[in-house]
C-alpha cells in the first residue's frame, strides 16, 4: 500500500532535511521577536469560501463530518489567523509579530514544486498602518533565505504596489467590479505574452504595458527599499509591477520570491491585506504577512547541496560490547551518558565488531565506548585515536569538554 | 466563526507550551539514539480497516476525495509507520529506533483529557526480537517524563504481558475466537467492578480474579525489571496484570502510564506487536512502540506549574526609540544585532517611553537598547543597571559574553 498521490512519506533522512528547514524558519522568526500560533489544520469549510468565494471549493480536501458539519483541510493558514486575532484582537499589544508553520493542503494538478500538500512558513505583523511593518516583514523574509546561504545573486524578491494599479484604475474610471479581472490579466502576463495580456487589457493595454516595462513612480516602494536599503538589503529587491498577487484581498505593498535565473517556481509572496479582517466581520485591522512553502525551496536547497543540521541526526557516543554479558555493564553506561544529556546509542548485545563499527557509523556517533577490563575505552571514530579512561563518569567529563 | 468543537487554536501562549512538550519529547528521543520520521495526516482508509478491523470507521474523520479514493485523516501513527517501513525494511540496519510526533484525528465524545485531535510523541524500536527492546524502549518512556519533572512519586508504569496471558488461555482450551472478548473483559475490568467482571470471564474468574489481585510468575517482565533496575528505574515501574491493551494486536509485553494518584486518564500506552507486518502482507518482523499524547501529559503538568523554556518564547534585547528620525538608527541597530544572531525586536517608530518599555517587558526582552547623543545606552530591565557603549557592535559583543 502507497500514501496517497501528491503526499510525503518523511524517511529519516527526507524528515532531517525538513525539520533542518523549519529549524532555521523559527531560528531567523524568533530573531525577529516572532512568536509562534497554530491553528486547527481542519477547519469549517465557511472559513474559506467566506475569505475566497465558492471557487475555492474544488481546490479544497473538504467534506462533510460525522455531526453534519462542512469541513475542509486547510488550504492555508490567513483565513484561520484572521479568525484567531479577530476573536481577541483587543488582549495584545501592537503591533503583534506572528509566525506558524502549518501543513496545507490542496487538491491540485500535480507539477515539479507542487504536491498536495506542503509546509508553509507563515509570518504576520498585525496593527501596524506605516510602511515600518513592510520593511520589517520584507527584512525577516530576506533573512529567511540568507539564513540558507541564498544571496542576492541567488534570488531576488519582486516588490510591488497594488495602490499604484488601484489609483491607476481610478483615475481611468474602471469600476471596481472589473478590478478582480484586470489584475488577473497582469498577474497571467508573463506567461501568456503580451498579445493576448492587451486583448484582455483592452484600451488600458498601452498604458498598463508602459508600467510592466518601464516601471513607475511609487512613494510607497521608495520608502520600503530606503528602509530595507537601511537594513543592507537593498540589492536583494527589485520593483516589478507585474506581481499582483492574484487574489483580490491585497490592498498595499505585495510581492513575489523568485530564484534569479527563473528556473522554479515563486518560492514564497505576500502582502498588505487591510481588508480581510473587516470581510470577515471584525473590526478594520491592518496586517501584513508572507507564507513561504518548503517545496520548492526544498529543490532549490538540495540542487545546490544544502544540509540540515548533523547534530540533530546523529548521537555523540556510541555503546560497543565486546564480550558476552557485557549488557549490564552497556545498561549503566548508557545510563550515566544519557543522564548527563549526552546522545548516545547502544547494542542491544554482544555481536561481530563489524556490524557494530557500521552501525555506530550509520548513526553518526563521534566516539565509540567499550570495557576493557575495569577500565573504559574511548575510540574517536575518525581519527581512531584511543584512550583509556577510569570509568564511565571520566567519559562524560571528557565529551562534555569536547562538545562543540 | 469558531473552531471546530474538540480543534485547539494555539494561541502564542499555548504554542509555546505545546511546543516546550515537543521540543522535550525530542531532546529524550535524541538523547536515545532515535531517529524522526513523519508520514502524510491524510491516508487511504483501508490502511486503517486492514489494521483494525471495519469498526474503527465509525470513529474516524474519512471521506471521498476528488479522485474517488476512500481516506481518512490518520487516528493513529502506527499504521503509517508499518506501511512506510514494511516497503523498506531491507535497507535499513536493524535495530531502527524510529520517533515522531504526528498529531492525530479522532471523532469521539470530547471528555476532559479528550479532544477530537492532539499531538502524539510515537516511539518504536524495530527489528529486535529481544527483551532488550522493551528495556530500551521503557528507559525512553520513563525518561520522557523524568524530562518534565516527574518522578517515581507521581507517575507509574504498570507493566503487563500478553503472553502470560494467551499462555493462561492456551492451558485452559479456550479458542482463539474467544481471546479478544476475554481481553476486553480484563481491560474493562477496572471500571465495570468485580461482579460484572466475573460474570463476563464465566467459569475463568477465579483464576484470572487471583491473577489481577496476587500477580502472577512472568520470567520476561522479571529480565524487563531486571533491565530497568540496572538503568536506575526500577522504582517508575508496577507489575499489574490487569492491562493488556485492549486492541487485538499486541503480542508481548504491554503497558500503560498513569499519574500515581489516578486523577487522569492514561499518560501514554504500548507494547510489542510483532504480528502486525505479517498482516499488513509484509515479512514478519519484529516491533514494539509506545505513543504519549499532549492532552493528559500536558493537564498534568500545568497542574502542576510546568513551564516551557522561555527562551523559546522571548527577544533578548529591546531597540527603543526616543526621539523623532531614529528610525534610521533603529534600523541599523537591529540589523547588527540580528546579523550576530541575537533575538532582537524593536518599536516600528519613537512614542511614549511607558508604551515601549511595556512591549518590551511583554516580549520578554532582558536588554533594552537606545541612542544617546553618539554613544549607545544599554539598560538590565530588570536590575535598571544602565552601560554606555561606543556603537551597537560593542553591545553585541557584551550581550553575547552573557547570554547563558
Amino acid at each position: 500500500m502507497q500514501s496517497l498521490p501528491g503526499f510525503r512519506d518523511f524517511y529519516p533522512e527526507e524528515c532531517a532535511f525538513r525539520d533542518g528547514i523549519i529549524a532555521k524558519w523559527c531560528e531567523v522568526a524568533r530573531r525577529y521577536g516572532f512568536v509562534r500560533y497554530d491553528a486547527p489544520p481542519l477547519e469549517p469549510l465557511e472559513l474559506y469560501t467566506q475569505k475566497s468565494g465558492d471557487e475555492i471549493v474544488g481546490q479544497l480536501y473538504h467534506f462533510v463530518d460525522k455531526g453534519g458539519r462542512d469541513v475542509a483541510l486547510r488550504p492555508e493558514m490567513t483565513p484561520s489567523l484572521t479568525r484567531m486575532v479577530g476573536g481577541r484582537y483587543r488582549d495584545y499589544r501592537k503591533p503583534m509579530k506572528w509566525f506558524s508553520v502549518p501543513q496545507v493542503f490542496r487538491y491540485e494538478r500535480m507539477q515539479r514544486g507542487r504536491l498536495r500538500e506542503h509546509f508553509q512558513w507563515n509570518c504576520d505583523i498585525i496593527g501596524e498602518e506605516s510602511l515600518r511593518g513592510e520593511v520589517e516583514l520584507l527584512a525577516l523574509l530576506i533573512d529567511g533565505l540568507r539564513v540558507f546561504g541564498l544571496g542576492d545573486e541567488d534570488v531576488v524578491v519582486r516588490l510591488s504596489d497594488r495602490i499604484f494599479w488601484t489609483d491607476f484604475l481610478k483615475e481611468r474610471g474602471v469600476g471596481e467590479d472589473r478590478w478582480y479581472e484586470f489584475f488577473q490579466a497582469i498577474d497571467k502576463s508573463e506567461r501568456e505574452g503580451e498579445e493576448k495580456t492587451r486583448k484582455q487589457l483592452g484600451v488600458l493595454a498601452d498604458d498598463v504595458i508602459k508600467v510592466l516595462n518601464e516601471g513607475a513612480e511609487s512613494a510607497r516602494l521608495d520608502e520600503v527599499e530606503a528602509g530595507l536599503a537601511r537594513r543592507g538589503m537593498a540589492q536583494y529587491v527589485k520593483r516589478d509591477f507585474r506581481i499582483v498577487r492574484g487574489l483580490a484581498y491585497y490592498t498595499g505593498v505585495v510581492f513575489e520570491v523568485f530564484d534569479r535565473k527563473g528556473e522554479y517556481r515563486a518560492i514564497a509572496g505576500g502582502g498588505r491585506y487591510d481588508d480581510l479582517f473587516a470581510k470577515q466581520g471584525n473590526e478594520a485591522v491592518p496586517v501584513l504577512g508572507f507564507g513561504m512553502g518548503d517545496v520548492v525551496l526544498g529543490e532549490i536547497l538540495k540542487d545546490r547541496g544544502w544540509k540540515p543540521n548533523d547534530a540533530d541526526i546523529t548521537v555523540d557516543v556510541f555503546v560497543f560490547m565486546v564480550n558476552e554479558g557485557e549488557e549490564r555493564w552497556g545498561d549503566h553506561a548508557v545510563r550515566i551518558l544519557r543522564d548527563a544529556g549526552i546522545k548516545t546509542d547502544l547494542v542491544f548485545k554482544p555481536t561481530k565488531m563489524a556490524k557494530q563499527y557500521e552501525l555506530a557509523e550509520e548513526r553518526g556517533a563521534r566516539w565509540g565506548l567499550c570495557l576493557k577490563g575495569d577500565k573504559v575505552e574511548v575510540k574517536d571514530l575518525k581519527s581512531r585515536e584511543v584512550k583509556q579512561m577510569a570509568d564511565v563518569e571520566a567519559v562524560v567529563a571528557w565529551v562534555k569538554s569536547n562538545l562543540g
